[in-house]
């Protein structure tokens, strides 16, 4: 039987690394590195030089895939997304089946939390599905960016005694989320925060939090607005790519 | 100038502890353990095993209070939290003003995520407000009770592009949330999953999640919720108290 350890890395900053996550890493023969190609290696890079630090050289082998590239430009995002899974599944079964021997333990090095956003866990259970290659798999949590957002802010995701909704850039242009006044938006690539600028909301905002390049505003949301739009533009020109995540408070009297 | 790490030391197994968090430890002279009285000690008695685990005797002083109790009686939850939170501040700012000299620093070790459903930042500020004790807080960011449900049973808090919501089970008992098919539930003492068994909703459910006491159950709820219920009541009444969390997954089509 394999084993693999699908396993929350931290959203950038290297000390999110937890014990768990370090054992884990000690006890892994294979690493597989998925590469998003693009600008993304950077983030490839990170994960190299967290195994350099907490394992020896030689104790273990990297295998690395390039990522399927997801298609971008259609507006059903769902399916899409749903197209795009398969074919990674097709690739991460044929490295499970043929980089993986029987006993040996490989793992997965997810950004952030495995369970925000990522579909490494939807992949094996797909791959598991199909029935063609065997193994077991646990879960160790992460630092997500949404964790670290608020960290880094010293701020709470929820206030006193109400829920806090965490969703897409995507949805919130679709408008504001009902029931919740406290919103965390990820995979915003079109600033959907610029819809509401007429609302009593603060905005939380951070990019490549954890990082070095890290980028932190907060603010009434009207006047931060344009600032972060002026930062992330700026930014995205500087490095090539840019991840950022916010939260938004509502004023329920506003 | 006095500092203070407001440190997430993860929501109930040792290994959660992040790099980060294990620095801001070793750099911390003194600790604040403030125990909610009654059953809660164990969850003090794990913190201070932490500390005899990464820190040498000797090189780090405690500082233990008792919380004051917040009255439970009251329908009316949200004042009766901010007065829990003012008789708070105050034995907080009593602490860092006796305990803790100009230019050393203290640290709080909150359970979990300090971003979620705790009022230790909430306090901080409102002692600062005060303005009788002068300091300065960082957040360090920690697996919450949320991440490690789903961590352990191995799903993600969202399904693909959508959206998930976390809230009370005080607010569950009120209503499903509107808007969302992922909802995942803390702070509930009355079973408020038991109101939506007529619904086509999967449970996760976990109690007491990475201690060696974790129960874990999943399934679909009508089938689940009598279950959990029992499995609820027996451990509550042998260990005297109970933490527990979920994830409600509704099928749209439902
Ligand atoms: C595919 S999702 C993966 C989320 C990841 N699993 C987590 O727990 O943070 C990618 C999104 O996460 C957010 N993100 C991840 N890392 C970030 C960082 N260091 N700073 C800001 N946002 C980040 C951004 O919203 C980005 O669009
Ligand atoms: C006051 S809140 C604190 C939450 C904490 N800051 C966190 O990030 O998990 C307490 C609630 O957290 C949840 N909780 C905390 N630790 C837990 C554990 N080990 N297992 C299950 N639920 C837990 C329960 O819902 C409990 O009612």
């Amino acid at each position: 039987m394999r084993t693999i350890h699908v396993i929350g890395i931290g959203a950038g900053d290297p000390d999110h690394l937890t014990l768990q996550a370090i054992k884990a890493i000690k006890a892994t023969e294979v690493f597989f590195l998925l590469d998003k190609g693009e600008e993304k290696s950077d983030l490839t890079g990170l994960r190299k030089a967290m195994l350099d630090e907490h394992i020896p050289d030689g104790s273990y082998r990297v295998v690395e895939a390039r990522d399927p590239a997801r298609d971008r430009k259609t507006d059903n995002y769902a399916p899409a997304v749903d197209d795009w899974r398969s074919r990674r599944a097709d690739i991460y079964e044929r490295l499970i089946g043929e980089e993986l021997d029987d006993g040996q333990t490989g793992a997965f090095l997810v950004w952030g939390d495995p369970a925000l956003y990522d579909s490494t866990l939807g992949i094996l259970e797909e791959i598991l599905e199909r029935g063609r290659v065997e193994f077991s798999y646990d879960v160790i949590p992460g630092i997500s960016s949404v964790s670290a957002l608020v960290a880094r802010h010293r701020t709470g995701l929820n206030r006193v005694a109400r829920p806090v909704q965490i969703t897409t850039g995507r949805r919130l242009a679709q408008g504001f989320p009902e029931g919740v006044d406290d919103v965390v938006v990820m995979l915003d690539a079109h600033q959907s925060f610029t819809h509401y600028t007429d609302q009593d909301i603060e905005i939380h905002w951070g990019a490549y939090i954890g990082t070095p390049d890290e980028i932190l505003v907060s603010g009434p949301l009207a006047e931060a607005a344009p600032r972060i739009a002026e930062l992330r533009a700026e930014a995205r020109a500087r490095k090539g790519w840019i991840m950022d995540t916010y939260l938004l408070r509502r004023n329920p009297g506003g």
